[in-house]
């Protein structure tokens, strides 16, 4: 069985962004599914303690800015890297809103939906929310990038030299914790997104 | 509101075989999705009244084919504008069997998976099925094909001389239903796929 196969398996990747109590906040998600068509609607799922789902239940509105091939691993590390509750993660982006006033990007990104929450429910790990589009604009006609050339086109490779560096650590290529040993059990589950070692890659000093 | 920035919204294509009392059968979809990963589950959810779900729910098994870019308009033709209780989907393709004897594709195949249902839900126009991965095995490197480009590349785009003949009806985009008249509602649902009247291009006379 090669674990690997299921990375083929195609899903964007898109800029999950809201705006509640005077606070903006996005996140990187590859969880964005159209459920219907007329009405259109969609389902989001969100890791549960993170900020975007904590304040997307207050403002009940999300905007999913469908990124396209040109996005750089930056925007990956801005948006998918950072913790919002530390970081403006908007910061330096040339920040837009749509008619409710959610923030979005125009930055590698090929289409824009507005979304209005009609209800949600607790999973456990994650909360499913589902939301009614109630608005959709084209921004370009660009390929929107896969989460499959994420892993093999944007992502940066492991370098050779790194094997000469002193290992420090583990890191989730997922959500960005660090596990402060060399020694991950093989039974380790990252404690913020749920993911099993397979997802973890070696941290290196600098 | 633009409609067809929903398009943008990612999603792979795969060929879901299986195999029940002697019939093989196979359809395209768009609706695989990974549950979790230790171990690997994925969801599938397959229009009701169609072969393959009828097929899977006395097999147990399935396999997943994710196509690739190379995928040509004809292979959507053969698995997702047919029906298998007329025709053998398989014809003129050269078969390949996983451990536990499903059917599958490596023509523009990119990876298989080989799935087994732990359970299963009626939606009412859907089946979701939840399997687990039993198997998973990479085919090329091509990188696989998503909706977006489905809609943009491989289905042929309508052509100027067609508005020269005689329209003889609407053929849903999705499954290939035919409705025999050009006065087609707007509040139109197809009656195999439940898409609505956006998803009907012109059929025109031969």
């Amino acid at each position: 069985m090669n674990e690997k196969a299921l990375y083929d398996l195609t899903y964007g990747l898109f800029l999950v962004g809201t705006k509640a109590d005077g606070k903006e906040n996005a996140c990187i998600t590859n969880t964005v599914i159209q459920l219907a068509s007329s009405p259109a609607r969609v389902s989001l799922s969100c890791i549960n303690g993170n900020l975007t789902p904590e304040l997307i239940k207050k403002s009940g509105r999300f905007t999913v800015t469908i990124l396209d091939e040109t996005a750089p691993f930056s925007l990956f590390e801005s948006f998918g890297l950072k913790h919002g509750r530390d970081t403006d993660k908007f910061a330096g982006y040339n920040v837009q809103y749509d008619e409710a006033g959610m923030p979005y990007i125009k930055n590698s990104a090929c289409a824009v939906l507005s979304c209005r929450v009609l209800s949600y429910e607790d999973l456990g790990s994650h909360t499913l929310f589902i939301a009614e589009v109630t608005d959709a604009e084209k921004l370009s006609f660009v390929r929107p990038v896969t989460y499959a050339q994420y892993h093999t086109e944007i992502k940066p490779q492991k370098k050779q030299e790194q094997k000469e560096k002193k290992q420090i650590g583990w890191r989730c290529e997922i959500c960005g914790y660090v596990y402060e040993d060399n020694d991950l059990p093989d039974d380790f589950v990252c404690p913020w997104c749920g993911h099993p070692k397979d997802d973890f890659e070696p941290l290196y000093e600098d």
